[in-house]
């Protein structure tokens, strides 16, 4: 029987955001690779292999899934939200590219699932409800003038913006310097939304303003969102209308 | 025993890509409101009563919810994809703004869905892999100058489009335009992905770039997605690498 490699995702956190496809893929898998505690969200068989990897070591662990799927096995690569964004299914793909060549022939795909943004927004109401755009602030594999550049054009284009990864030990401080430009661009009644473990039962939110609003208070669980001029608050919750004059046209 | 109002996502399209969450509420409605087509992908049970209306008619249709909120019932609002984005979520938001004080106080909330791009992303591999922004080309509640301002600072600052509502039989010429306006700062050689009816059992992908793409080749069921710079194939898929070396670092 000849090998696969399917990259899925949990989604957020909580087993009921997870897909129903998802659910299908991981149950037909040999092994699954993943970030441990991507992997702890999943119930395995005694029959399943489990193969667990520290955090930052994602071409390595890419690497890894695809020698066992050329031997033959059902491999299926954990990630976290949808395996597309800022997730494992770029590295897979990474790997595939600069690894063995018989790799390109092998049986691969990628399984959507519900990404951070997506929960955070929910958990507070609508405020993706324009045009968007999602910026990583890790600068672990690009400059952080491409990340200054592209906050820039975002904040001058008027795009609502998610930000992934905003902080982490290793990087206190990107979160505070992203903040401060937009905030020499959007105005400081600008809406800012740090939501904590969104889509799980810890879910947190904390609305801010980018004029008032603290870095300090994300973390690696955290996910950022920065509003458009029209984003607002309509009792408790905040939007971003679908049009520029919105509610009020 | 008082109303509720949820706003869900059915997710692209096949049933294994929705929720367990966005599932269990639609078994606790009484009351499902939504476009035709999206309530025809939900199994209603004989004691559930469907309000189906046409396309565009969103704040109407969010009145209605409101209102049957109001009088007690347990409403559903059914968008396609994820409510947040470019749909239902933030349409009831503006009616809460605009209408009956009283609806303020509703309990109100939103469920995360699989979206068009996440499940588009998937069918081809991994081309939102790194920063990117989501676009509407819709100009039915935004200025046109608007959205091209949006497509040259994403172009600008190199990000990874995905571009919702690409056409529609009202709105043929829109495509061809946008691509026009990002050949303009973008290389020819960039990759353009049309996806049409992806996270279904149609699911159709044409890979194309800036130089070559036909716009006309975009409907209404179509995500179309202009990669970075750095977006690139490998075997037969197209994936973004996570940093600006990507896979050849």
């Amino acid at each position: 029987m000849s090998g696969s490699l399917v990259v899925v995702g949990t989604g957020p956190g909580k087993a009921e955001l997870m897909t129903p496809a998802t659910e299908a893929v991981l149950a037909r898998a040999t092994d699954l690779v993943g970030y441990g505690p991507y992997l702890d969200r999943v119930r395995l068989r005694a029959d399943q292999c489990r193969h667990a990897s520290d955090n930052r070591v994602e071409l390595e662990r890419a690497r890894l899934a695809l020698s066992l799927a050329a031997a033959g096995r059902q491999v299926v690569v954990v990630s976290g939200g949808d395996p597309g964004v800022f997730a494992m299914a770029a590295a897979v793909f990474e790997a595939v590219e600069t690894g063995d060549p018989a790799w390109r022939g092998l049986d691969i795909r990628v399984e959507p699932g519900v990404t951070a943004m997506l929960a955070a927004a929910a958990e507070v109401g609508a405020p993706l409800g324009g045009d968007f755009c999602a910026i990583s602030l890790s600068d672990n594999l690009k400059a952080w003038s491409t990340v200054e550049r592209r906050l820039k054009a975002a904040a001058e284009a008027d795009f609502v913006i998610a930000l992934y990864n905003p902080a982490s030990e290793a990087r206190p401080t990107q979160l505070g310097k992203a903040l401060e430009l937009l905030g020499t661009i959007k105005a400081p009644e600008t809406p800012v939304l740090f939501v904590r473990a969104a889509g799980t039962p810890e879910a947190h939110v904390v609305l801010s303003t980018l004029g008032t609003a603290d870095p300090t208070r994300a973390d690696m669980r955290t996910l950022v969102i920065v509003g458009a001029s029209t984003t607002r608050q309509v009792g408790r919750w905040v939007y971003t209308p679908r049009g520029e004059r919105g509610g009020r046209s």
